[in-house]
């Protein structure tokens, strides 16, 4: 029993089996160890972005971390961005950076660096295990630290003689702290300034986008607040059968339009909106002029409870109004556009599926068409890192295997991770991937004009246009291993669309729009 | 006139005139500020990782640093690893990296994150233009800066309203430093030391390994000095009509063997070498017992006058030994391995190519069959983190656009930033890319055993083979635009190569070894 061995015993004692991994030589010993615990599952990256978003995927459905295994410094810095939407969506994530020897570092060899300070910006909790017998227990602390609330990644720095020196393989069990219900004071005062309000608005994001929550959301709805969610969410149920609440919009003028009017906002389980980026003579922050703002459940505390409490209290129905099932009457026809696609994923996408969408501009078409399908949940990318879309789609997968997978990605996004194309062949995991081909960085063609930058010129449209060669996305996809079709119409892309809901296994749709 | 038009005259006016850029909204100013300035060249790459490695092989060959330009925090964070590399490389690179507007940070959207902090680790110098006005003085600095000596990549953090807010265009000219020659009294008592040694050994690294260093060393050579360089060097002469230093073995137990005997180590643009890892029971510092060391120059010190004045200390001949030019003598045939294409490589190299090496395992052979080629440039992996093949050729290849460029990967390597296969592509870059696809992690599996961690058993072998599926490697080349071919045997290799030398512009070859 070494350090690697006292490791894995304590992550699966504390319900972490599955590791999402691109190991070097100084994990060595913790890819051995793996060969002892087939509870753990061993998932391989070609890529730690990968890794760390395939891990925020399976954060979000599961409910409680995986684990990754990422190489020194730079293994960990392939894995930053995504690391970064995980901490904005607050998934619990435990992060397994292997290092040289103790005795080593002093040497400063290749691929030394400074862990300790890369890690920081995304970590809420980071440690390193300098000696074996601290392993253990630094990794329960790590589990623990990962749940927050309201949770992040955090990060375990591993060196490699802690890992290969003999240590104690008694599993420490973690202490996985409880979210403490809003105080009753807040919830009173929220109550209060709802009565008094004309036009209340509550705004909910992280926790209280669970069922449960936007359940209570929803009796609210019935007694006349309007209820609001971020505008990216790390993880939503949406569809037919449950309450239905309006999304922030992106573009701060268009949201501050949509608020005119409103004169208290109740932020639960987030803080004040603002605007995604900063434009010359643009609102930064998202409430109209006058209007009151109220906290009833800090991002830490139980949103639920407080909406509930706050639903009691102000006499709500036990049932708020919820989406009828209504699918689309007929296949879509013509040609491509995202909205047609969203006709698709409505039609046939089956209950219980779970949305990856990074698709961009892309987005908007799906979600306006997929409000009255059938139940599903929605993972969107909570920190603006696109090239997420592939690898939560992976750590969706694997957490929930029975249920159906749709990774929904703008075309340049998905180019930051296509790795990710090759984990979904070799695991043959039940994901279907819907690449938007539209060869360009769309967004920022309208960002362009938006910040007062002008129309693009010829160098300017070197850096916006990826029609210069056409990435040919059936070619990657197949040679990733994956089978792989191109929709340029809309009957076309029903009839793949249809077929990849009928079969178990990883499908790549290139739709052509 | 903006701040971000002043960064870009600072930017050119200090001969910084290429751009690596993967941008987002916070960066439309610097890209429509480029419209105006064609003088500096924009490279779209589609990941961030690609860009930060191209700057690296820019930097190399062309002897001055690259701009990049990266999207705050997670921008920043995909290009770390290929950063970590271009630290160890000592190459100047001035990142530029986009930020929320001053006054909107405080918010702390989605996108936000402590870039300061991020960038510590892989900076030599970092700051943010918190003002218009500081932008033109602060780039002159980070380009400054970035020059060291020894020179490293700089962060210059550029806020969105530092780029849009009117500035003066006055362009601020760099103190671009100068390397200070050797002490005369180090030279003196390398000198004495040398003489009174049995077996004195110097050993190159960084400057020390410029064409005109290893001449003045070639001179030592003549005097019974025997000449090392580190194992990997960000740049080095190679092949026929220069002298042939040897090279640290990477193993350490091969170096220890090797270097018996050795009574005098001088180090000479480089520190002492150590062990890559750390292994239970090996030696981590790579010097035998009981032999001396000194240092002849210090990594920031101008190792060419002192190896010239150590040379003239020591009564030196003019000119030390060469390599003559050795082509082998008929094409290779049979079953294709690494020593075979390097056979092909000596054999159709150009004069002056330059070959940009993450090759891995398969590396040593190239680097043994061409010892007596044409004469050449190398530039080796330096800080250990595999996937910067791809992206140094792309800058090596903007940098030097009349010489050919080898890009040679391992597959396990090359998928690290496989988007750069677009961008070489787009720019029609004279780079001939040669993946050794042996669909496998081969050198952690040879590491595997040598970290005492034992035989890979199931879910090791899980996350050490990369053979299901295999990636289809032409089909991936061809989907980003490139002509590609898949080579089995010795007899296809040499035919393919010898076509890719004789055109101009890139391609691809699959070395199915």
């Amino acid at each position: 029993m070494n350090g690697a061995d006292a490791l894995i015993a304590t992550l699966v004692a504390n319900e972490v089996t599955a590791c999402f991994a691109n190991p070097g030589t100084s994990e060595m010993q913790f890819v051995a160890a793996l060969d002892g615990v087939p509870a753990m599952r061993p998932v391989l990256c070609q890529f730690e972005g990968v890794a760390t978003g395939a891990a925020d995927g399976y954060g979000r459905i599961a409910g409680k971390p995986a684990c990754t295994l990422l190489h020194l410094g730079p293994g960990y810095g392939n894995g930053v961005a995504n690391l970064h939407n995980a901490r904005r969506a607050h998934t619990p994530i435990v992060n397994v950076i292997g290092d040289h020897a103790t005795y080593h570092r002093q040497y400063d060899a290749p691929l030394n660096s400074d862990i300790a300070t890369l890690v920081k910006p995304n970590s809420i909790w980071a440690k390193s295990a300098d000696s074996p017998d601290t392993v253990a227990s630094l990794a329960a602390e790590a589990v623990a630290a990962s749940y927050g609330p309201p949770g992040g990644p955090v990060s375990l720095i591993l060196p490699a003689d802690s890992a290969w020196l003999p240590a104690s393989g008694e599993p420490v069990i973690a202490r996985i702290p409880v979210r403490p219900a809003p105080a009753s004071e807040a919830v009173d005062a929220v109550a209060r300034a709802i009565k008094a309000a004309k036009n209340p608005v509550i705004l909910l994001g992280g926790q209280a986008c669970s069922a449960e929550a936007i359940h209570e959301a929803g009796r609210l709805s019935a007694v006349g607040v309007t209820i609001y969610t971020d505008t990216f969410v790390a993880r939503q149920p949406r569809g037919a059968g449950g309450f239905a609440p309006k999304k922030m919009q992106y573009f701060g003028e268009m949201a501050m339009a949509e608020l005119e009017g409103v004169d208290l906002m109740v932020f639960t389980g987030t803080t004040m909106p603002v605007a995604f980026f900063a434009y010359p003579d643009r609102p930064s922050v998202l409430v109209p002029e006058g209007c009151a703002t109220l906290t009833l459940a800090e991002r830490a505390e139980d949103s639920v409870a407080g909406l509930a409490a706050l639903a009691n209290a102000l006499g709500a129905p036990g049932q708020g109004p919820t989406q009828p099932l209504k699918l689309p009457d007929a296949a879509p026809t013509g040609d491509l556009n995202a909205h047609l696609v969203g006709t698709s994923i409505a039609r046939h996408m089956p209950e219980g599926a779970i949305i990856c969408d990074d698709a961009v501009t892309s987005g908007a078409g799906v979600a306006a068409a997929t409000l009255t399908a059938r139940p599903h949940d929605t993972l969107a990318l909570t920190g603006g890192a696109i090239g997420i879309g592939l690898p939560l789609a992976i750590g969706a997968a694997v957490a929930a295997p029975d249920r159906k997978v749709l990774s929904l990605n703008g075309d340049g996004a998905a180019m930051y991770t296509v790795q990710a194309l090759w984990t979904m062949a070799r695991e043959n995991l039940d994901i279907t991937v819907v690449i938007f081909a539209n060869h360009s960085y769309r967004i920022l063609n309208i960002e362009m004009t938006r910040t007062g930058a002008g129309q693009a010129g010829p160098s300017a449209r070197k850096l916006l246009d990826l029609g210069d060669p056409k990435v040919d996305w059936v070619a990657l996809a197949r040679g990733m291993g994956l089978p792989a079709v191109r929709c340029t119409t809309a009957d076309a892309f029903d009839r793949a669309f249809e077929g990849a809901m009928g079969q178990r296994g990883p499908m790549f749709i290139e739709a052509a729009i």
